[in-house]
């Protein structure tokens, strides 16, 4: 099977159980069911679950086992993207080519969705864990895999990185400074994302060190990428507005080094990751993603 | 030891663990963490951790292994009245008496710290479980509380709840219908402190169906008494602005059947939950409580 095909099946797989792990909502409630069902249907790559999945099952993993995970890392992802484009945020009133949530549901349900999302993607977790009881290894690996998960998407991760990133907007911060918060708001989730599938996959500790530094490279360079397609992007091909960084005035990578090398920083990036990936059999289609992701149009 | 003394000692215990339970935060995001800390520390009852522990103490547990959930419970609530309190949803300035959150750090930062409430409960939770691998029984109990505490937190719990809540306003809605916000907006919460609790000290079958109701009771009738206080209560007492239902159209139980009926119905569910209490021994404390939560000033 090519890598095409495996990435499809891989996508489809997890975009049919984005709406089965929803809760079933009382119609009173209605409102938020369908703001949240919006964004998880709006498109995108779903490269956090298919990393997730692929990580999984290239450490021996089986993918139904690993497929409530992947899930919910997709949840948290988009409740980020929700509450990032509320007014009181970056003010984005598009994502992936259509009208952000709160352009369609309003800003309380906006902000709602957002909360369902997270919640829910701890609920689907608790519940995985709680029907896996008597299987004692799996669920000790299911746990290090949530403790990852939500350490990364919360105050010493995600959430932190958006405070900074908001704090720094209109100042010219330090090369430090702008890697903390590349670090925490976008890397952070990626390399959950990795790490989570090496841990249900009952990765031992060397291999786990290895996939750490992997997905720390590739989640910095699609940080540097994104900084860099919302300069010399195409809008139209990337179904968002771009400039918004010199809009909101933010150092970026390419800011502070420039397009050329920032563009130089993502190739090494991902030439060191694929050194990683080469060291061992069955890497194929992570090495396939790893290109991929390199091949995001510049 | 008097009630008093008892309910101040576990209020402190809670209140000292708030704090220590924080992510520590890097200065690039310090606004995140004083954000969340002004929110914890601007006051209230705690009577969910306060439930939660006397429901464990009650049912033989012991409070230490209670306290992430006592915890978790209380940074739960105190994310939904920072997002309550929004512009975009109620639009209150004030809360215990002191400026709301978004007021102080803005809308953007208060957005987030509602984020790291949630997600810090969580993850506290994850940790704790992954500190206590090594004992199966009790990881069961947690896994158990857990479950039970992030599906009231949730989409089919509170965060249901308030979207009835927000879709009620402006219209006469039916009395099922605002029962049904009752039970998910603020009940959910309230029973799944006690239940959680429950869970966390072992408790059997029976003794969980009769908390259950208790829990239930409770949490109406704390909800009523909320909707009656904000009719007749007194706002220095309370420290907060009341005829926020009345400006919001908000249909609520005084509305639907007067003031006086309301005050018989809150009567009538604490008699049923003393009922309840009375057929156990060591339930002393609860029972006090139980008055205490009567006693709320009309």
């Amino acid at each position: 099977m090519n890598f095409e095909t495996q990435y499809n099946q891989k996508k489809e797989w997890v975009e049919s159980n984005l709406e089965s792990f929803l809760p079933t909502l009382d119609v009173k409630s209605q409102t938020l069911y369908d703001a949240m069902l919006y964004s998880l249907n709006a498109g995108g790559k779903r490269i956090r679950p298919i990393l997730l999945l692929a990580t999984n099952e290239f450490c021996g993993g089986d993918t139904e086992n690993a497929m409530p995970f992947a899930c919910a890392i997709e949840y948290i992802h988009t409740y980020s993207l929700i509450h990032d484009d509320l007014p009181a945020m970056d003010d984005d009133d598009y994502r992936r080519g259509k009208p952000s949530n709160h352009k369609i549901y309003g800003e309380a349900a906006a902000i709602l969705a957002g909360d369902g999302l997270l919640n829910s993607a701890m609920e689907m977790i608790c519940h995985d864990i709680y029907h896996h009881m008597g299987d004692f290894k799996n669920i000790k690996n299911k746990i290090l895999a949530a403790r990852e998960i939500f350490t990364a998407s919360g105050c010493k991760g995600m959430i932190g990185g958006q405070m900074a990133d908001i704090e720094a907007e209109g100042k010219r911060v330090s090369k430090e400074h702008l890697e903390y918060i590349h670090m925490n708001k976008t890397t952070a989730l990626i390399m959950a994302s990795v790490r989570a599938g090496a841990f249900l996959g009952g990765a031992g500790e060397a291999l786990l060190k290895n996939l750490t530094l992997f997905s720390k490279n590739i989640g910095l360079a699609f940080q540097i990428t994104d900084d860099i397609l919302d300069i010399c992007g195409d809008e139209k091909l990337l179904g968002k507005s771009l400039g918004s960084d010199i809009k909101h005035e933010k150092t970026t990578y390419p800011s502070l080094y420039g397009i050329e090398a920032s563009k130089e920083k993502v190739k090494a990036l991902h030439e060191e990751s694929y050194q990683i990936l080469d060291r061992y059999e069955g890497t194929d289609f992570l090495k396939a993603l790893l290109k991929r992701l390199m091949d995001r149009g510049f």
